[in-house]
């Protein structure tokens, strides 16, 4: 099995002056996260081209603020399952401190012909994002 | 009247191994844009508590990628307003290079009592915030 | 026994279009393995006024790179004592994949007065960076 | 003439719990700064392979903080030379806050053959360079 989840302690250069996390520094720990997933399970997130012929598609990103989160705090970042398309797939990452949500973000992805049109998730993909737990479905502490 | 719009070049530390800008660096042109406009108009971003007695919490951010853009590429970041409620409003963010969108990013705020509960967005942000020309309303040469 | 080291799989996000890590990404993992450490030595590095009376004032930071590395290497941070004066004090960091070299870093403080005299290092921190190895003093294995 | 200065307003982003920039802001404001002055001469720094069939490896980057700059403070960054040797070369960066030194940065590379042997800094690069005030040598409003 591989590493679902990244988990950091808040330090200042995450923080702003009025001391809470800055709302910008989810986004690198989501790519670290499955970036990282990916790799584990054999896949360079930024090869798919040379891997699989096609390419994928950053289209969407976004994240959701729970609870302010303050430096020190320690959190654990998890990717699961948002949506899976025919040619497209969102991720979801479950931002934690202590088991309780901080934050939640997606990262959304279509898949594209090198012309450009619209082409299915590879199977190998597919099968790696339907192994994910879906959004939401388990309390943290059974899924690890 | 102030400034709306950030232009930045992209550097390589804004872009990643596949050469296009990293999805990520939107975020911090957002805020740094956000907070230069309510700054020159005298007002500062964090210390909106001190200032008129509420907290004022950012719950969401997205955003939307339309084009890649590469390194050396030259952006601007615009902030436009994409809804304003009664206690909250959503701030929009039109990335463009030579005029043609790159990406469309969102800021959400919400109004809240120090003892957390809704209160109306403060007649002074209401106002700077209805001096902002809508979110695709008018064609960049037009804005300025 | 508290934590002197931090550890992190290199993402996209951290390199650039090169591939291989961009040279600033170094520096805020040195702030993240400082202050986490001296947060389990029961020290808020943000908070040093309102603990000892002084102003603890980064004046430097320097960073030598050693080897490149490229996204999903497996660094260490690991802190160490550069030198330590009456009035000021230099950590060091060792960035290492598989114990081997990649990249040595470096932060200088000084302590000062709230009216900006030099003042010694507080009794508590100077005890604590004795307790650091010296920068290159003994091998990766035989420190954790 | 080609642009050596870059302007920027700090933003919450940019600053730390305590108020004041984040010590390791200055490197990406460096390399933008050096990047774009190559680019606006029509070198690009990530492609000097190709063109010159030379590696230049980044081997060390510092900064001296000289005075803390704060939210919304507006600082330009100018690339001036710090040294030029054979196969080396050193550049600064002068950041500063209405005239006055807020902090000093540099970046020095080393210019290798692909097999990794000494070889000196292209003649073009090295015009280049020279062209360059050298650090410290004249004030800031007699050089733009």
């Amino acid at each position: 099995m591989s590493a679902r989840t990244q988990k950091f302690r808040l330090s200042y250069g995450d923080c702003d002056t009025v001391g809470i996390a800055y709302f910008a520094i989810y986004y690198p720990w989501m790519e670290r996260t499955y970036s990282s997933w990916l790799y584990d399970n054999g896949i360079r997130a930024g090869e798919l081209t040379e891997e699989f012929g096609i390419i994928v598609v950053g289209v969407h990103s976004q994240a959701t603020y729970v609870r302010p989160a303050r430096v020190f705090d320690e959190l654990t970042c998890e990717v699961v399952l948002e949506k899976l398309g025919n040619s497209s797939y969102t991720l979801g990452f479950e931002f934690r401190r202590d088991g309780e949500l901080v934050a939640h973000g997606t990262m959304s992805f279509a898949c594209r012909t090198p012309d450009f049109a619209k082409t299915p998730v590879p199977p190998r993909i597919r099968e790696l994002l339907e192994s994910l737990p879906a959004s939401g479905a388990a309390p943290l502490d059974q899924r690890k």
